[in-house]
C-alpha cells in the first residue's frame, strides 16, 4: 500500500515555524489579522479585503445572541449539570443550531443562490430585480413552497437588522445578486402572498454570507461561529448571575405525573 | 409561586428594536464592533479597548487551527458519517477540547492565577519576578506537580507564538502580572529543573487571557471559539478537497482482529 | 399568566417513592425488566411481550458496533484529546450517527411504511407482496430515487445479518408488513435494476424496527442507543489497548502542506 | 514507515460474515444475547453470568430517568430547536452527565475502590466492615472531603432503590466489597457526622458496578448508556404530548433586561 497523503493548507508546524495559510503565524498573522477576518480567511483560503470584513463581522454581530434562546437555555442547563466541562456546555448549545432556528441562514441563502443560477441573465436594475422577485415568489407559491428569510414573530413590522446590513453593504460595495433579489422579495411579496411580511435578519445574513462568496454548505457554520462568542457570554454571565437552576426548577417543580399514553 | 424572573444584558428584542449589552444592536453594533471585540464584550460586559482587542485576536489567532489535530480529524470524521449536520461536525470537534489539548490555556492562567495570590506582594522588577518564579516552580517540584505551559512535543527550542504574544502585550500595555510570572518561569525554571523547556503557545495565551481580566473559569472557551473557526476551515478544506474517507479507511483497513481479552 | 404544567408519564419521585411508567421503579421495574424490554417501554409507553424484545434486542445487537467506524475513531479520539469527559467522548461518537451511515435504518423505515401507506390493499401472500414491491422499485428507478436498504459496499453477495433477523422476527410473530415488503423487494429488485443487490442489515433493522410500531421519527434513536453500547466498548478497549495516538499520528505524520487555493 | 495495525477484538467483517468479540454476529449473539448483557459484555469482554446481567439490568433501570432533569430538558429544548438531528438532541442531553448530576455514580464507585485497595485486608463480617467504614469516614471527614453517594435532596429518609439494589445483589450472589462497605458507611456514619443521611441511589450503582469488575473509568459511561434509553424515551413523549416549546417561552418571556454589569 502506497503511504497516505493528506493534504492542507491550513496549520503547519515544524520544530521552529508555525504556519497557517502559508503564513508565518506569530510573525504575518498574531498582532495583524482580527478575529472575523481570519475566519473568514480560514473558510475560503482567500484573505478578505476590509469592506468584506466589515460586511462579515455586521453579520457575526447579528446572530451572536438573542438573549434566552433554546440554544442559550441549553448551554446553561449543560453547564449546571457537568460543570467540568465548558466545551460540553458549548457543544450542547450548538446542537441546536440546526434546520428551525439557525437554519434560516443557510436555507435562504441556498435559496437565493438558486434562484440567481436559474435566471437567465442578472437584472440590472430594481425593476429587473423586482420582476425576477415576482416570478420567484410567484413559483415558490405555486408550489407550496415557504420562502426562507420572510416573517419573523415578534419583529412584525420589520427586522432592525435587516435595512442595517443592507446600508453596511451598500457603503463596502459587497451588495450582490443575493442581498438584491432578497431586497426585491420585500418589495414584491406582498403582491403575491396578499400580506406584507418582514425580512427577517437570520435570512438578510444568508444573502449577505452568499453575497461574500462563502460556501454555501456553511453558511450555518458561520451562524454557529457567532453563537459560540455568544454562548460564552451566556455563560459568564451564569458564572456570576446564575438562573439556569432556577429554570430547572421551574420546569421540575411544575411537572404532572399522568398516566402512560401507550403507542 | 412568584412569577420567575430570569435577568439578562446580553440579548433583548422588543418589536421594534433589539439591543445586545443595553446598546442597539442595529444601529450601535452591526458595522463598528468587530468579531474579537464582540466576543469580548459578550465575555466581560464591557466594552474593550483597541489594545485590549489586539492582544485578544492574537491570541485566538494562536489558537485557532494546528493542521490535523484529534479536534480536527474528528470534526472531518463526523461530517462523512453525518453531512447533514455541520453543527454536530463543529460539535464533535469542540469535545475534544478538554483537558489534554487545550486544557493547557486554562490551566496556565489558572496555575499563575493561584501563585499571585499566594504572593504576598507584587514585584516590580525582573529580579522580583524571578524570585517569585522560583519559588513557584520549586513549591511545584517539591509537590510532584507539573507546571502548566512548560514544555512542547514539536517545538522543542522554543514555541515562536511566545515571544510573539509577549511583543504585543507589551506594544499594547498589557503585560500584566500572569505573563510577567510565566515569562519569569521560562527563564528560571532550568535551574530547578536541571533542563531548558520552551514556553507553549497555549499557556502564554492563557496568561494573556488572565491578564486580560478574562474569567478564568472560562478560559478554555476563548480556546474553543478560536477553535471554532478553525474547524469551520477543515469543514471548508474538506469540502474541496476530501481526505475524512482515506483516512477512515486508512484506519478500517488496517483493523487487525484479535481474540477477546477479559477484565 | 396560568402556571405552566408540564405532564410527563415517565420517571417521577416524590419523598418515599420513584415511579416510572407508572411503576414503583425500586419495587416492579429494577430487578424484573431487561434494559432492552425497558428502552422499548420508554419509547412506546407500553410493555413490550418477550416475543417483541427479542427481535427488539436482535436489532441493537445488530447495529451495536462494527468495528473501527469513523462514529469509533471519533470516540477514541476525542477520548484521546479530553480524557476529562466520558460523556463528550460518547456524544461526540454519536454525533456521526446521521444521514449516511446509521440513517439508512430510518430512511428504510420511512420509506417502506411510505409504500405501505400507499398500498390500497396488503397483500396476504408472497405473491401479492412481489407484486407490491415491483411496483414500489419501478417507480423508485423511474422517480431516480435510491432505494433505502438495497446493497452494501462489503457483504456484496449478501449481509448475514437480514436473514438471521427475518427468521427471529418469524420465529417470534413479528414479521409484519415492513419486513414483508422488505423481503418482497429483495426478491423482485433485479427484475427492475438488472442487477442483485443485498438487503442490508441497516435496512432490515428499520423494517423490523417499523414492524414493531416503534415511532419512525425515533429510528434512528435505536441505532443510536445500540451505538451508545458498542461506543462503551471502544473506550473500554482504548483503555487497555490504546490505538487513537497512533491514528492521530498516522493522520498528522502524513500531513502535506499545500498552498492555499482561495475559493 | 511500517503499516500501522490497529487491534481489536469488536466487530469485524469479512465478505461472508461479521464478528463480534470473536462470535458469529447473525447466529450466536442475534436472538440470543439481550441487550444489557451485551453492553456488559462489550464492556469486559467476557460474557456476564445470568446473576451478573440481572444486577447490571437493575443498575441501568435505576438510572434510566429521573423526569425533568437539566439532561431530559436540553433533550427536548434542542428537538425543538434542530428537529432534524436526533444524534443531536440525544448527544446534547448526555453532555449534561458531568461531574454534578450523574457523576456520583463514577465518584462513589472510585472513593470506595480507594478506600478497599487501602484496607489492610478484607473484612469478614459487619462489624469488621463497620470498623473500617468508620475509619473511612472519620478520615473523610478530618480531610474535608465530602463522601460521595451520601444524602439526597428528595428522598431525605432514603431512596428506595439502594435497599432494592442491595436486595438483588444478595440474591445473586453479587454483594461484594464495594457494596458490603458502601452498606457499612450508611452504618455507620451518623456516629461520625451527628446526622442520618440516606445512601442515594446513584451512588450504590456505583458501588454495585465496581463489584461487577466493571472498569472504574467508565462508570459514568454506564450511567449515560441508562440515559440513552430514558432520554429516548423523552423524545418520543416530546413527539406526541409537546412541551418543549412551553418550556422555553417560559423562560424566554420572563427575561428581565438589566444593564451590563462589567467585570
Amino acid at each position: 500500500m502506497t503511504e497516505p497523503s493528506y493534504p492542507t493548507a491550513l496549520g503547519a508546524s515544524s520544530r521552529e515555524t508555525i504556519t497557517l495559510l502559508g503564513h508565518d503565524l506569530a510573525r504575518d498573522v498574531m498582532g495583524s489579522v482580527g478575529f472575523g477576518e481570519l475566519a473568514f480567511w480560514l473558510a475560503t483560503q482567500r484573505r478578505p479585503e476590509p469592506g468584506e470584513v466589515r460586511v462579515f463581522e455586521a453579520v457575526l454581530a447579528a446572530l451572536a445572541d438573542h438573549g434566552f434562546t433554546p440554544t442559550a437555555i441549553v448551554t446553561r442547563l449543560t453547564w449546571l449539570s457537568a460543570p467540568d466541562s465548558v466545551q460540553g456546555a458549548l457543544a450542547a448549545g450548538l446542537l441546536g443550531g440546526g434546520s428551525r432556528f439557525l437554519g434560516v441562514t443557510e436555507d435562504c441563502g441556498r435559496f437565493l443562490h438558486d434562484a440567481l443560477t436559474a435566471l437567465a441573465s442578472t437584472p440590472t436594475d430594481a425593476a429587473g430585480w423586482d420582476a425576477a422577485a415576482l416570478d420567484v415568489v410567484r413559483r415558490g407559491r405555486a408550489a407550496g413552497r415557504f420562502i426562507p428569510g420572510l416573517g419573523h414573530h415578534v419583529h412584525k413590522d420589520g427586522d432592525p437588522r435587516t435595512p442595517r446590513l443592507f446600508e453596511i453593504a451598500r457603503e463596502e460595495g459587497r451588495f450582490g445578486p443575493h442581498l438584491a433579489l432578497f431586497e426585491a422579495i420585500g418589495r414584491v411579496h406582498p403582491e403575491v402572498l396578499g400580506k406584507a411580511l418582514p425580512l427577517n435578519g437570520a435570512g438578510v445574513c444568508g444573502a449577505a454570507l452568499a453575497d461574500l462568496g462563502l460556501p454555501l454548505e456553511l453558511l450555518r457554520g458561520f451562524a454557529l461561529l457567532a453563537r459560540t462568542a455568544g454562548l460564552i457570554g451566556q455563560l459568564a454571565e451564569e458564572l456570576r448571575h446564575p438562573v439556569a437552576n432556577d429554570i430547572f426548577l421551574s420546569v421540575d417543580l411544575h411537572n404532572r405525573p399522568v398516566d402512560p399514553d401507550p403507542s
